[in-house]
């Protein structure tokens, strides 16, 4: 199988702070660092224990009132206002002092540091812009020069984040100054955003109290999809939900690319296929791509591209018709859709290589995402009912379309070198493996489970079958409930496996969730995405005791503020989980309506 | 019962084209104008036979392109293009010339009419905004100039849309005079929003085509609830959310103004009341209030406001704690949710009272709502728990608690002298008059069932009590579902009701789409009522025979348009009902993220 060519790389250098992912490395890996506490030190900051640090008037003066939350109430008296001054997610050591606190100027800050990257620069550069915002709603505030220290142990300065990349951090805020280490660039990132939400306003003006952090990532492999083929989303919203989930801590963006809709690329082999897409507007040019990759990087971002084949094809065959499958209903009656590719033409190898290798090149993440999943709803009348297929099949002596699908991929793969797909390691959909595809490398992607128990079970064959595995299925953002429905995301764990070693548990890489584009477009995905993911990235980011069986009402004043802190910085965010308002809201773009 | 107070109102004049509601009268009034036509005429634009009246290339030359839509496909084929040029809702009759188009420009018509009135000026000058919108989008194009008739024959300028208006015109579209003709100018300001629809981009730039269109809605209140209370909505939100109400040709804007969560209004008499709202600026002053009234006006959405009590009444306690009753679980435990009115207490009435005597002034919509729903929620802890509830039913002769919430009622409205309510008519939800409450002249607001079954029974229900009906239960829009929900809202109709006379179903005054506030603030509101409320307001509008048990695949390419169209006039309205795309979509506004 091609697939052996991926053991290549673990004899590469480990360069930009990336890990080679095995089973055993990485929990500690994502760990990255040693801490002076243990992992099970009491935080101060316990869910159940939320200190009420400042006054809780409902009526406190002046305009400061970032952190001001108004919970939802279950008929239990009315809205309950206090200041909450969290960190999302949470951090897995948070130490406050609860009466020592200090005004906090943005501009009044120097940063300290050794460590020359542009990683770093633009990071503190977003901080101080944000920070600049929330203190323009605060009010003035008389603060002293604090210097900012940044510590990054590997002076390396990444040329792209990658999986294993060390994001640990520890963020020491005292009166005089602010100190941020980690081991690597990523770290700081972070921290930054730790430590842009540790400001909340007080009669004093924009605050800061005395603080100490300890912070490392539960997975690896952190994610959102956005599906760009049902509805095109422009740059600017694809670089705003991309900086959302940085500040979400998420560190993937999984871009499914292409699908039966609309194919919103223009391949420089095979220039034609962008008839594909929806019309000439709705194309991603390479430079876009490319600014949104290093959009993303300057993030801590990995960008992850999703080439799904060989079905969920159909706007593949717009501008090259010969390579989808003709199909036929069972009384040989063409139908017209024709969403799988063709694995009998020469073309078709010769244009999906193509595409991988440009693909490839232009992402310069290890991964990248081969599809694969739902063909069965295609094989039947474009494969088994084609008799150009069936010929095909008999003269390569298969006699299962699963060994036409197994022939698809290996001669595919056969097309590309070593060169062609540079130390890539690849994400299949759940349904190759599950088919018993062979791709020894290969990272599985569970989508499907109607039950937890069956989503459960689908990620257990993953890993027992050897592979590494992620989870989607129970974060299907396009799944909406009238209802609340952070608590069954939080009800959900990648790790709650049944019957398998530990060896295999650590073979969870982490989850991502998924924003299907049938039903959102620019207008609605925004709020349809945040803060709900939020929840998602506290599952994937926090300690398991921090999410585990959560009651909802517990995270609830948290994501509350959480939300009003995004709404704040300007993105539409909507409600976290029920009635309230936010000191500052989200002002949607209106037409001027003065007739 | 001190409803009898109303029939007074049949003795009043008829002014500004109101009419009173009776059984009999209101089929013939919402019509308003006989057609040269039968309303059984053949629609040349029927939606089985959509005409491809222009080229359908996905690749028109020129940058007009409107009115070109991507359709959603099911597995069959890829997406397919062509021009709709239909007009939502659904007109009566719609003729149309294939082939005889022309070149349009806004800026080259010239109004002629004899009328004069403000309500006029502001459409006119509201659909010219738009059309220069579109204009500008379609590109250059060489049009004469044309002529604008308006007729309108009852030369009185409205002070208030009421019930009864006539909204019903006809619209000529030729190459050298439009003429749009309605008894009343409400019928105008409907019919330049079908004008709008009929303004289509093509290779000649924005061109109309020769049409004519007679227009008459099938019921006479067609409205959406938004419920201010569990989030509040700023005033520029509440007006984009009227403006597109009117383009959907609603004439109602339900105001659920107050509710458990937050009081958000300052009445004069007791304006401690406010201390309910979230805070300070979660307030509609009275100037607010009436600015938003006077914007409907100009588009003839009436505004009819709901204070909802005895229930719902949580925040009211917040203000003056003594008017909420105070509750205890059946071992005598007192619990805190204060949520009903205390029946008991004589400040209760003198402050609802007051504030519906300020309400009824400062909304002149002879409409007036006053909740009454889920009441039994906290019956049983907050009256039938409280000793000086049962002592006061007692003191009264009062056996039940609906004795005692009657008891409410009459004394409540016993304070309000005739001209504190002028010729008010009153809506409550159901439950009121479910339980037998004597209110003969009350309108039943039909929100429960859970299957169309319970639905169309509680309708059927309230009309053979010899109530007039609005129907909510199948439009709640807070109620998403992940898929298409257009359909589910076209297969349910007010009228569909079993064993009922015709008078009874006459009794049917229309529906309401209702926007219930737990789960959406400005980050998400528009978007969730549109497009999916456009699904109402055409069931509403338009006739039966075009929108009983329609195919979801039917409305789509139409809905799609409309939708596209919503959106170029520059609102965040979502995808209809799948895939696609638009020639002009909604850019959200987003913050600087140039770091």
């Amino acid at each position: 199988s091609p697939f052996s060519l991926l053991s290549r790389k673990s004899d590469t250098a480990r360069d930009q702070g990336e890990m080679m992912i095995t089973a055993r490395s990485h929990v500690s890996v994502t760990l990255g660092r040693s801490f002076s506490h243990p992992p099970s030190a009491p935080s101060s900051l316990e869910w159940d224990d939320v200190p009420t640090a400042l006054p809780s008037s409902p009526h406190l003066s002046g305009t400061g009132r970032l952190a001001r939350c108004a919970h939802k109430n279950h008929g239990k008296g009315r809205s309950d206002y206090r200041f909450i001054e969290n960190v999302w997610p949470q951090p897995r050591i948070f130490l406050q002092n609860d009466t020592d606190v200090f005004p906090f100027d943005p501009n009044l800050v120097k940063v300290v540091t050794a460590f020359s990257c542009d990683i770093m620069t633009s990071s503190l550069a977003g901080f101080s812009k944000r920070m600049s915002l929330v203190l323009s709603h605060s009010g003035p505030t008389k603060a002293q020069p604090l210097e900012l220290h940044v510590i990054v142990d590997d002076d390396k300065c990444p040329s792209t984040p990658q999986m294993g990349m060390v994001e640990s951090y520890s963020l020491s805020v005292n009166k005089t100054h602010i100190v941020l280490q980690s081991m690597q660039v990523w770290g700081i990132v972070r921290g930054l955003e730790s430590l842009s939400q540790l400001a909340f306003p007080s009669p004093i003006g924009l605050t800061m109290r005395v603080s100490h952090i300890e912070d490392a990532p539960r997975f690896p492999h952190r994610g959102l999809l956005l599906d760009t083929s049902r509805h095109f989303f422009s740059v600017r919203t694809i670089k705003a939900v991309i900086d959302l989930l940085a500040q979400n801590k998420f560190n993937v963006f999984h871009w499914h690319l292409t699908d039966n809709e609309s194919f919103p690329f223009k391949p420089k082999a095979y220039p034609e296929m962008v008839k594909g897409a929806f019309d000439e507007r709705h194309v991603y040019s390479q430079e876009e791509i490319k600014s949104i990759i290093a959009f993303a990087r300057l993030r801590g971002i990995r960008v992850i591209p999703e080439i799904d084949t060989p079905g969920h094809t159909r706007s593949w065959g717009v501008g090259i018709p010969a390579i989808t499958a003709r199909c036929f209903d069972k009384l040989g009656k063409e139908d017209n859709d024709r969403a799988i590719l063709d694995p009998t033409n020469p073309l078709t190898y010769d244009v999906v290589s193509a595409l991988f290798k440009e693909i490839f090149t232009l992402f310069p993440d290890r991964f990248a995402h081969l599809g694969g999943d739902e063909t069965s709803f295609w094989i039947t009348q474009c494969w088994e009912n084609n008799k150009n297929v069936t010929d095909y099949m008999k003269l390569w002596g298969m006699n299962t379309t699963s060994q036409l699908q197994q022939h698809y991929i290996d001669r595919l793969l056969n097309h590309l070198t070593a060169r062609d797909m540079p130390r890539k390691q690849f994400i299949v959909w759940q349904e190759l493996l599950d088919m018993g595809m062979k791709m020894d490398q290969a990272i599985g992607h569970v989508w499907t489970g109607n039950t937890k128990k069956e989503q459960m079970g689908n990620m257990a064959k993953i890993v027992k079958g050897g592979h590494f595995a992620i989870l989607s299925s129970c974060w299907y953002l396009d799944h909406i409930s009238w209802n609340i429905d952070v608590k069954e995301y939080y009800d959900c764990d990648p790790q709650d496996l049944e019957n398998v070693s530990e060896m295999e548990r650590g073979r969870v890489l982490g989850g991502e969730a998924a924003m299907w584009g049938e039903m959102v477009d620019e207008s609605n995905a925004l709020p349809r995405i945040f803060p709900r993911a939020s929840a998602v990235a506290e599952k994937l980011w926090s300690e398991e005791k921090y999410t585990k069986s959560v009651n909802g009402d517990k995270v609830w004043p948290r994501l509350y503020e959480w939300s009003c802190r995004m709404a704040e910085r300007g993105f539409p965010v909507q409600p976290g989980n029920g009635p309230g308002y936010c000191p500052f809201e989200y002002q949607p773009a209106l037409p001027d309506l003065n007739y």
